[in-house]
């Protein structure tokens, strides 16, 4: 059966990229083995590895003062990270905006090893909005936000000012829109919504904003280890930079990020509208805060919701249960869902919504 | 052209367990998704997570005591997240055996957070031994060791004696010979030797030894965490646990570790009695202390080396050259390695050495 699968992460990927990789499953570039066998130490693999770093700089136009780092163990361990690498010492200042699940996880880890202060929550109105007052203090050493919040489908139409270094997690939103990324000190985005399978975290960050770790902080997490071996200072996740790299390519060969952000903007446009003009579902996100790749919505009915939820499946459209803090649905429409399945999904709501009157 | 893979690590993995992947790539278990693309959350997932779980308790006979938890970083984030979570406070006493360059770098990045004794080293003849006679401080927290040296080619052939809880990193001999799991506290491999793809780390430990880890432990590195959420706080590796249970399934198959460990004893067997009784080529390691996993060998002059090297690779014997510590030659022979393999590379060793005489 035909799926269209809106999980949150991981996620669809692009066909053309799942043909190439199942292609080269067994050889790759006539090396006779698969990638997901060769020493990351070889030839064929140092260059998935410098591809994959080049094209991220050329499609995100990131220049030569930003190291492109690949890691493991996905934003979560970003949380950590961060605050481990950019504090100016052990309890110094970092601030916060905390607009969801993960911003508030992210101040949270970071309260081990600095004195947090969250400059603005949309907490009280359950994360369906963008705070646009906030004042962050002058010297704390860095200020955190979450760019595009994939639970209660949140973005930040605006990045915040702010005269101390920013810092922001782009999991949901890195390759679907067009960042400046010289607005800030570091980026960082698990790989397995809009880059590839789950196992890779990227890391874009100033070059004179690292090497001046905590003495805590465990090598692994040293942004200056890694730039300094090239993302190879132990076994990285070779697959999931091989297939980061064929969706890469694909997404060049797309016409970049501005052409991929205005094929997301038209599909995510053709949901929300649907939803604005049904009587059955809402979307309870403040419209100017709309995100363009998580979408939730409720029928207002929760019994409906998992009629709904289940009826979907069956019908081939997967994984668009809402998280739980958020309940309801949520279609999570990441680059390489096709404009196909958004408009099978409305399909699918409107047949239901007859269905349920 | 046929290819056999001697690297140290990613390495060869089985036919069968490429092919299934390859088959499967596209559309795992009739969900109409790749594995590269499904939520951690999904069922299918969730089924694979548990499977690769059982069958790692199943071969390698681990009872309910222990904990087996799928993280990520590599064997290299385990050198930090040990301490963390073992020692009692900050600073306490633990013991390391320095038997190779891993061995070493796990004791150096203990010192960070412990008071690291080196009860033994074989650093005085460049790692070729296993040391024989030392004693852990009763009051340690733990005592470290390196099962199977990587780049040394050497192993332990017995467990060390200890009244301490002992630690074990058997990145390369998992599942290549039967370990009495019982004897550890915590046992822990990177799995691109033996296991699957890299990105994946395995940590077997008992469930009576976790849930103290220091206050500066970093939540992602907490085996505590990992252990509440079945490996699933946040988006695990998931092709890598895939390809890692499909590997445990044919291992079954095979007729479970000892079956593999027979197999294993005879390949290394027919290397070092080649090796042994050739008059061109050398292996330094005391033969009591001999990996059956890794096997280094000289010729005596680093210019033959070089060619050896670079003719082995056009024969199709790829990845054959040693680390820079050690210098010469390495056959990395893990459990996929088949037979023929170590018959073809003989074959050339043969060849290599008459027409270099």
């Amino acid at each position: 059966m035909k799926v269209y699968n809106f999980s949150a992460g991981p996620s669809m990927l692009y066909d053309e990229v799942k043909a190439e990789a199942q292609k080269d499953f067994f050889d790759y570039a006539g090396s006779g083995m698969s990638v997901t066998e060769m020493s990351h130490r070889s030839k064929p693999y140092e260059a998935i590895n410098a591809e994959a770093n080049a094209l991220f700089r050329e499609l995100m136009h990131i220049d030569d003062t930003y190291e492109v780092l690949f890691v493991q163990g996905g934003a979560s361990q970003q949380f950590e990270a961060i605050p481990l690498n950019l504090l100016k010492a052990q309890g110094s200042k970092a601030d916060y905006l905390v607009t969801g699940n993960f911003a508030s996880k992210a101040a949270s880890e970071a309260k081990k090893y600095a004195d947090v202060y969250v400059a603005a929550s949309s907490k009280d109105k359950n994360y369906t909005y963008i705070p646009k007052t906030y004042t962050f203090r002058d010297d704390a050493d860095y200020a955190h936000f979450t760019y595009n919040n994939t639970i209660f489908g949140t973005r930040f139409n605006a990045v915040p000012q702010a005269n101390i270094p920013l810092v922001t997690d782009i999991s949901s939103n890195i390759l679907s829109e067009e960042i400046d990324v010289n607005k800030f000190t570091l980026l960082y985005a698990g790989a397995q919504k809009n880059i590839g399978p789950s196992g890779l975290t990227v890391v874009i960050v100033k070059k004179d904003a690292i090497g001046k770790h905590l003495p805590i902080c465990p090598t692994m997490l040293s942004y200056q280890i890694q730039a300094d071996n090239q993302s190879l200072y132990n076994t990285p996740p070779c697959f999931a930079v091989y297939m980061a790299m064929l969706t890469l390519r694909h997404v060049k060969k797309l016409g970049g990020v501005k052409a991929v952000e205005a094929h997301n903007i038209a599909k995510a446009g053709l949901l929300y509208d649907f939803i604005d003009n049904s009587a059955l579902y809402t979307n309870k996100v403040a419209k100017e805060d709309r995100s363009r790749m998580n979408v939730p919505f409720v029928t207002g009915n929760e019994e409906l919701d998992d009629k709904f939820v289940k009826e979907a499946a069956k019908a081939g459209l997967v994984s668009i249960k809402g998280h739980r803090l958020a309940g309801g649905m949520r279609a999570s429409i990441y680059n390489a869902m096709p404009v196909e399945g958004i408009k099978t999904l409305i399909e699918f709501m409107k047949k239901f919504e007859i269905e349920n009157k």
